[in-house]
């Protein structure tokens, strides 16, 4: 699919392969600069509104909610100026000439520039006001039905946000796609139709295996791990997180209620939570966000701010933070280096808990009805779920009232289960809330990419786990640096895969992966 | 001396007592709301800005400090956009029209609106840009010349930051009087010759109890303490400064190198540090910035943005914080309530300092050639020093070249000692160095204030110490709200000090005290 926007078919048809002209106009470096001033300067402004995000969650007090709305609106505000500053305009326009003579890489910062510019300027100032209205209002009704478990009292506020999501494709061109539109937001380029195919593909290889662990009698034993001291913990994944590549001189880690990576890679701020009776939890929820805090450290410093220091979408970030918090972090090699530093720490909580516990404990595998919950190998089948539901909703076939009785119907057919409430079910989730349609595509499609880039970066790199059992994981660091990081938004998300893997995007490698790991536990 | 501005002399004459017109013109409450609605905006963007420079004192990963001036200039160039908007000089000018019907409290606003307008809008934005590049510069020189001790390698700068002091003044309309515009810039409406005439009192007096207590053979044993755990340290200061009457719930404590106190009432970030080695200094600064956070705290948290919202100036904030830095956590009372709490947290590091050992140590006289590091008594001393050096820079009377020399010859003359090095000496402030002049006096004065509104407040409210005596801060604090925070500025420093105190700005309460409570400890 070919990015939206005003740019001569020329522009992007021959990316990569244009011939420098003999006479470039003198009037266009002047211009790209410019045009990198501009955007540079918004996402400035973008990244200080991210502080004060970071801030709300990390440190602010308890009563000081109404002056942190206040900064955010105001803030809001000056970055949208900033991104639809006139000038950004008149200097794509100046570009956008055939006799513009940009480079490849200058013509992807211009090309997601004009993207970008038109997404800010085509919505009218009324709908902009009307949409952040509703969604503030729409997230208190989404809490508070939540909490009384009352679908009933939400469901307008659902129904209002299809609705306004109708009109933002509409108005920006996408009417006759609004569903595609929704996933473009989060992963640009991708499309319904190719995640309905590679979801039905990985559908049909995961429900076997999800059913044979089920009827495994080998079972993890969380209620063993007890008494694990927070500051024993911090140290601990601080040491990890560190081994795994995370620069602590361009970032930090904190503690808030839902664990979260913001910020650049100039300055990257990722959360942890802390439980004593649930290392396992912070470990891996610090790791994942380093897996996303290293995407961010590893893109060009210099390019912030352009689509060339962007990451490609959601999908692709979703990957590197599975990857090392799955492929990584839950492997034998892994544990062979950490585990007897784990033991130092924590011996005599341990003490009881042999190696082979300790690694069915971290590949626990646990149906559940809660998405934030799950394991590795029924996750995605709450993303399929949620999946065929955003879609029947954006199709009209499913009305947003009947939505409860579909959601618990795919529940018992894909999970076993079927929510004792609307809690448990349909209501689970923050993203509606908000209008994030389309996002949760990206984490499976994460999961898949990762297990993708996995299978081919153990092949281009042998040995790699070796190194990972004498605790170095730098060359898997610098593969995914050159191969992911340093390419910023150059190439989409099927053309990057594509590109580094060889292969089309594919489940196959995710489920081969399930299959060994969990299969090798499971199903002796 | 009147605020500068162009409000017809009637505005500020009729204050308070001019009859509500009979036909207020209807355009007049929304102007004044649109005013103010502007000013808000652009504060709010100033809290943002506050932000940041806290979060860098406090958070700011060690290879990040690219980013966060990056930010920083952003912010910058988008609060001096909004405080020099055009809307706002258009709303002014119309409300300064003799047909104006603005209460007393409007005026306040508007009046100190109209002076902040006109310094923003009156420096020509090159003459920012220069005095902004060469602060930076000169910040850097400083440092460097301190640390290598070398006074004429910063010469050069500090000698242009006295042409830049005189230019600015000139720009606004003080260039017969640069220095009191200086002064004007901290504590409005103080002129050089008010202060020169109260520090030539404070100094006649404090000469003789200085000599006296040097002569002393009463001395303080700081050296006793060692050991104090830092959590514990931190567990009594929070105790202290909750019962002081801080509200944690809109604020909050940190740790940073140099303790400050940043934010607004609605979101007060404190800071402080610690020593194993020295525990008082991590009570005594936290009590320190209580009192400045106590202060934001107070004023009218919905006029925050407005003059009625703003301290009067840093003499009065400085009172405060000394007020219950000193006046407060330095007496009898105060320790007669939490000795027994800070024994039981410190029973062993506590155990061979008697209760005179402690509250002696509490009182610690020592002469030191550091102004931070300097006591109730000698600190004084240390402001009048700099006080006559910065007129004698102002007028000419003394070059650059010449001021190591000078500093020199006063430190002998008023603390009995003399720098071995310009490092000890005249380098030792980081104030000059981004162009702070007529910022020092504040701390004297802030003393002096503090002194004044203790002997009031003890005649005010007899049995306070006995109060304090069990742990109750609350008449004191409420005694503050209503005098002095709630105010905010409607009366400048010398006015609230009037009006507060029944009397004239003096230096002789600080002297009365200054005699009672370390004459009692070092010349019984």
């Amino acid at each position: 699919m070919a990015i939206p926007g005003r740019f001569p078919a020329s522009f992007t048809a021959t990316v990569g392969k244009r011939p420098a002209p003999v006479q470039p106009p003198s009037n266009m470096p002047a211009a790209y600069d410019q045009l990198v001033a501009k955007l540079k300067r918004a996402h400035t402004l973008g990244t200080v509104a991210d502080l004060l995000g970071w801030d709300e969650q990390v440190n602010l007090p308890a009563d000081s909610a109404d002056v942190r709305a206040g900064q955010h609106a105001v803030m809001a505000e000056t970055q949208h100026a900033a991104a639809t500053d006139p000038e950004i305009g008149r200097l794509l326009a100046e570009m956008e000439t055939p006799s513009g003579a940009l480079s490849a890489d200058e013509l992807v910062t211009a090309r997601h520039a004009r993207r970008d510019y038109d997404r800010a300027t085509k919505l009218p100032a009324d709908f902009v006001t009307e949409k952040a209205a509703h969604s503030s209002r729409a997230y208190h009704a989404w809490a508070d039905a939540k909490a009384r478990d009352d679908f009933a009292a939400y469901a307008p506020f659902l129904e209002k946000h299809l609705v306004l999501a109708h009109r933002e494709a509409e108005l920006l061109g996408w009417g006759a796609r609004p569903y595609d539109y929704a996933i473009d937001r989060h992963d640009p380029g991708m499309t319904a139709a190719q995640i309905t195919a590679l979801f039905a593909e990985l559908k049909r290889g995961l429900l076997p295996l999800v059913s044979a662990i089920r009827a495994s009698a080998v079972a993890a034993q969380p209620q063993l791990f007890r008494g694990f001291p927070v500051e024993s913990q911090r140290a601990f994944l601080r040491e990890v997180t560190e081994r795994l590549g995370f620069n602590y001189r361009r970032g930090r880690i904190d503690v808030s209620l839902h664990p979260f990576c913001s910020g650049t890679g100039a300055d990257i701020r990722m959360t942890t939570r802390f439980d004593a009776d649930n290392p396992l939890d912070s470990l891996f929820s610090s790791i994942h966000e380093t897996g996303h805090g290293l995407y961010e450290q590893g893109l060009p410093l210099t390019q912030l701010g352009t689509a060339l220091g962007q990451a490609v979408g959601m999908a692709i970030h979703e990957s590197q933070s599975r990857l090392w918090e799955n492929q990584v972090a839950r492997g034998r090699a892994f544990w062979k280096f950490f585990e007897p530093r784990f033991r130092a720490l924590f011996p005599a909580q341990l003490a009881a808990i042999s190696s082979d516990a300790l690694y069915l404990a971290v590949n626990a595998v646990e149906p559940t009805l809660i998405r934030v919950d799950a394991d590795e190998v029924h996750y995605n089948l709450h993303i399929l779920l949620r999946f065929e539901l955003e879609q029947k909703l954006f199709s009209g076939a499913l009305a947003v009232r009947d939505l409860p009785a579909a959601w618990n119907a795919l529940c018992g057919e894909m999970l076993g289960q079927t929510p004792a409430s609307n809690r448990e079910g349909v209501l689970q989730d923050v993203h509606w809330s908000s209008g994030g349609f389309g996002y949760f595509p990206s984490y499976c499609l994460g999961n898949m990419v990762a297990a993708q880039l996995w299978a081919t970066v153990r092949r281009t790199l042998p040995g790699l786990e070796e190194d990972f059992a004498r605790g170095d994981f730098g060359r898997l660091l610098g593969w995914l640096r050159e191969n992911i990081h340093t390419q910023g938004r150059r190439h989409d998300t099927l053309t990057l895969v594509r590109r580094v893997t060889g292969e089309e995007l594919s489940p196959q490698p995710l489920l081969a992966y399930l299959r060994e790991r969990y299969g090798g536990l499971y199903l002796k």
